[in-house]
């Protein structure tokens, strides 16, 4: 590999003690650097070839299983645990406001007692926010690799929280079209880009409420006692991005028979104007073919005020059928 | 902070020995206060800044991100063991009668011991009833802190019965509306929103049950085991709200689909009575059209009586078909 | 409280000993008469003042809570546990014949090793019929408070069968009327009333499925061990109801969607009626209408023979098309 | 009793040992049968009445609980155990081809070590040939009656595939009638029918997974170890069975709507044929109401060629609009 | 069975010893390779008929019941455990291009700790290709049985992906058909068939969740410690299927819904152009029907721009209509 790609990959691969950076390390230099007991590696890596992978894996002695699962994307969010070591792999999502849409990328991550490696995939914003986060609260940092974790998924959990708020926000200028009598093909579309934006939200969020309640409770080397409470913030939030996922599913489906509900009965409202309209013009062409037949002897035909009374006649009766359309709500 | 401010934020700050009111206390005393070994703090914040948090957070020795999550609103109700101490977080509910909706808050509380914090954000009732009525009740407030912690669960609870009970009478008055015949666009609104506000109002209610099942049954040092049985109640209260709530969303759903087919029947009648009426008015008009032709030969034009005997078969059809129509329900 | 009120809401109070009735006991000599070890008394109240509970509190020494809520009706069927003694919340049912539909009452019972007390609140059947059944099976009724117990959820149980049953009847019903072509709005409705009556039976019948499973497993003093088997029972009758109804929702969930299919199934053949008479009837008014045309050059006008021929097509055409129509299904 | 009554409830009432049969057993005479340890004898009752099923009860002191069962219809599946013997309600089901329905059965299972009493009542195949099938294979027989009581469910179990296939069949006639634009209201009443059907089958074959579940696993004195892996195929029968039923339950209601929608989808069509054929036939009417009229000055109606031109003209504009009609789908 | 049908049979029967091919067996001189400790075979078998499976059967000393169950196909999934032996049943499917639909197959799988025997049933892909996997990783085939078995079942999970790729594809064609206004029977055809696909590959997939977990984490012989995070692949490969299943049913569900919302929608237009036509063709006839009436005096008619005056004011009264109609979107 060309030390060019290598840096490309490559975001950081920085040294930690005490909570404090100690600087940038090589990855040759690993080893080195953690003969001394209290210092970590946070090396951040972006879609890495198959040869790097395989030196950071070299490096830490990384399962096969779980290297071949972080060169692939496509992993379902998970926890793995292989012997000290945990791979856990995050569904990240990003707005793609071109296409109006929601862009997934994966995250992967290595964590083992002195040393992160997280590997991202796809759509997902660099993390090295949360390193410069991580960095201002030294405190928290000396925690090690469990507290780098917790803030890596606290990132990413909290990448869905627009998300969501965008769907809501959607959802309800969806119901002002609908219940303000703008039905249309679009709203019927909509519902349905919604739903499945919920379902794709719904895939990456809900596994991690299974992985914070191991990382909280299960007996894991990784994660030392104090570190714990953490996860349960992250777990928190997976739970309320569900929920609102959940209710915002119950509500598109509750939407979607209303605006059936109400274009049978907008139908309903067209057939009775039809109706009633029809009535009204049926009764002059009924008359007027009465009086255009061609018989000899039809006296009223020879009255001088035949016309105007026939006439006036057809308009009472128009009028009074309108009036009773207009009054039983059918026009 | 001035102490104006403070005084906002503090709704009071009482002392109880042996369930009986001691005498207010000021934050800055409260150690001095918890020597005596009889004594607990019962403190009632409303929407405090940061600095008066982390005085009390001093006080208390509180958790971090307990304070953090008590700091900001939008907590799903849950409940947190810190050590010794717990924190809870309840969603509370409010009709807000002008805007004809339901406006939720949240209120924090922090139980160790010794103390109880109460921390209340948005739409919420002081709790000033509550400490009168617990000071009422000598004999059961010298259990501690366990029990002012149930009189506020029983008392957030205890809110949503009426709301419950508002939506209970909504659907009633839909189901006057749909089953008598009153169909109207505002009819599927008003399910579309009865639905949104159980959707809300369960999402307070139900993490309330799990909440009460683990005070009631889970090995906390601040729930004395005289003192389970009452949160039993709360306990119980809230599986009756979740299965009312349970209970009306299957029957708006219910309400919703007997809507449709009874918008589609209306439907139905409505083009039977346009079919009927059609064809009352295309026979004369037919009939008419007939001997509105201008052939040289039409022996019944010359007829004499040929226009009386003509409208008097169109009438006798019309009224056989208006009887016919009128005999199977078509008009 | 006067002698005479006492005695109105006092159904029963009798001693019993080895399965067979000692006598009737005043409330006040109940401590007098359980001095004796093997004896047990059974007391009936219905809807009992404060008082009156009060009395019967000090008598067994019942705790706070339970006492509560026997005195307030709107309790969910439960079962609680204080001490060696267990509150038992019932929901009893009861068709209402003059208004159509099901009236529901509650009865709480405390038992203890040594006393039965059975509160009824609403519409409920008196307890009297249990009573003589279970002096009649003296063996049975020597297990003590345990199988009176029984004895009372049973017969509660089981008027919640032929509830179901008529339920089952008024869908067979249904299902006769919407698929015999006779769909009406009334339909709807029963559907509708259904799906509520349902719910609420599913409601004060599903909670003693665990009540029973609690009463059958845990170790509970004051039921012996054979006794268990007589719960187990109850257990089963409950599921069962249970199935049935779920089984009627699902069927009226079904039902109502084919009554939506069938009405509009409906709609469509009246829609294809109307086309086809509107086309049959458009034949002749159209060839009416060119053969009304006043042009003094229309060689038809002249002939001889004209109007019977035009007559004549005009018949053929309807003719014809009336026997498409028909074939096709139309008409 | 009568002997002969006797002997039209007692099917069989046979001895066997080491799997081979030993001869048939008066019912008197079993306890005497029985003396011998390596003995067990299989009952085979039909709609027995009390009285001999209190004689059976004594022969082997079975529980007065089970009896009362055994002699009730109307049971759901279940499993009981009272003691070292076992009580097991089965639902048989059978094709009733006149009624062209499900007639529904039960067969009553006392097992203890030494004996099986089967208990049939209502529609149910006789188990002659499960018998000759288990007398067939001696080296299983000698089991005892665990091996019995598998011959028995198997056999039960069995009657409900073909069942199950006849309602594939069915739904699949359903899916062919739907698709090719045949719908009728009797698509939707037999829809509804193989719905409750399956309802049926459900409530036979499901409560059986447990059944089984526990004869595989729980410590049952009557199923040897050697006999359990025999109920694993009764139980991923059952398993099976109730696989198919959830499928062909959702594929119902999917076909349901399917309905709806193709229903709406010709009514639409047929709608768009009315506008289309009212269009092209409002064409001629308007026109030639239009020289029908009457003005003295209407130049057109005294040249030569007006009423060819007319005509020409209005079949011109007639076809155009047939044309756009056929050739946008509407006609 | 003569020797050629034997070799149609017997796909391949092969020795391994340290992860490497030792060469082809016959069948009989099994027992003869297995004394040596190291090695085990692998036997491929296609639909073997019942002499070939009772001589396996000898060999390996396999359980009556899991060789009934290889002989016949239709087995749901299954793992069952014979002592130290495993008996494994997995659904294999492959897309019949003629058809248009997929085909179904079985293989069954028995697995001890010194050999692997698969039956194939149906459709279903030679496993030959697994075979030269997976001495092409010799490491791994050193694990012995289990990791033959996680290949096979690896290779048939895989085969699930291209079909629920191919039925997604198949959904976003039918997306673009609905919300494109080409709503079509054949729409609705598609989306239930697609339900159906989905429902038989759930019914393959998703018992694959609890097999593998069984394997992952049950006590059983023949999986070492060091195979089972390979079967954890298996495991998530499933449930990402099953979620993908699940997903489209969701999607389907709501896509039916949608066409069914948009064929009314579309239905509501077609209405709203028939009324608007209809008034716009009916406004000439009426006119025109008056001034064909035969009155002797109607001024109008003799007035010398009565012709033209007329036929300008119903075109104006047209035009205004038709004005309108489509400003209010209803043409």
């Amino acid at each position: 590999m060309s030390p060019a790609q290598k840096t490309s990959q490559v975001v950081a691969c920085v040294a930690y003690a005490e909570g404090r950076r100690v600087g940038d390390v090589a990855l040759e230099n690993i080893s080195e650097v953690l003969k001394q007991d209290d210092r970590f590696v946070w090396i951040g890596l972006y879609e890495p070839d198959e040869a790097l992978l395989k030196e950071v894996q070299a490096e830490f002695g990384l399962h096969d299983l779980a290297i071949e699962d972080a060169h692939l994307a496509h992993q379902r969010p998970k926890l793995e645990r292989y012997g000290d070591a945990l791979f856990i792999a995050l569904r990240t999502a990003q707005p793609d406001r071109e296409q109006r849409r929601i862009a997934f990328g994966e995250t992967h991550l290595f964590v083992g007692t002195r040393y992160v490696v997280s590997v991202r995939h796809g759509a997902s914003l660099s993390y090295a926010d949360v390193r410069a986060r991580c960095e201002g609260q030294p405190q928290l940092l000396a925690k090690g690799p469990a507290f780098v974790l917790h803030a890596i998924m606290d990132f990413v959990v909290d990448q869905y929280f627009p998300l969501v708020d965008g769907l809501e926000d959607s959802l309800e200028a969806l119901e002002d079209e609908i219940f303000n009598d703008r039905i249309s093909r679009d709203s019927t579309m909509r519902i349905y880009t919604l739903k499945r934006d919920l379902l794709e939200i719904k895939r990456g969020v809900s596994p991690l409420i299974d992985i914070c309640d191991r990382l909280m409770r299960a007996d894991l080397d990784v994660i030392p006692d104090d570190a714990r409470p953490y996860f349960r913030d992250v777990y928190d939030h997976a739970i309320r991005i569900n929920e609102m996922v959940d209710g915002l599913r119950e509500l598109l489906g509750t939407a979607l028979e209303a605006n059936l509900s109400l274009t049978t009965i907008a139908q309903n409202e067209a057939t009775k104007r039809i109706t009633g309209w029809a009535a009204i013009f049926a009764i002059p062409t009924m008359i007027a073919g009465v009086y255009g037949m061609n018989f000899r002897f039809m006296p009223e035909l020879q009255w001088r005020w035949g016309y105007p009374v026939v006439m006036a006649v057809t308009l009472a009766l128009c009028g009074m059928l309108y009036y009773r359309f207009k009054r039983s709500g059918w026009l």
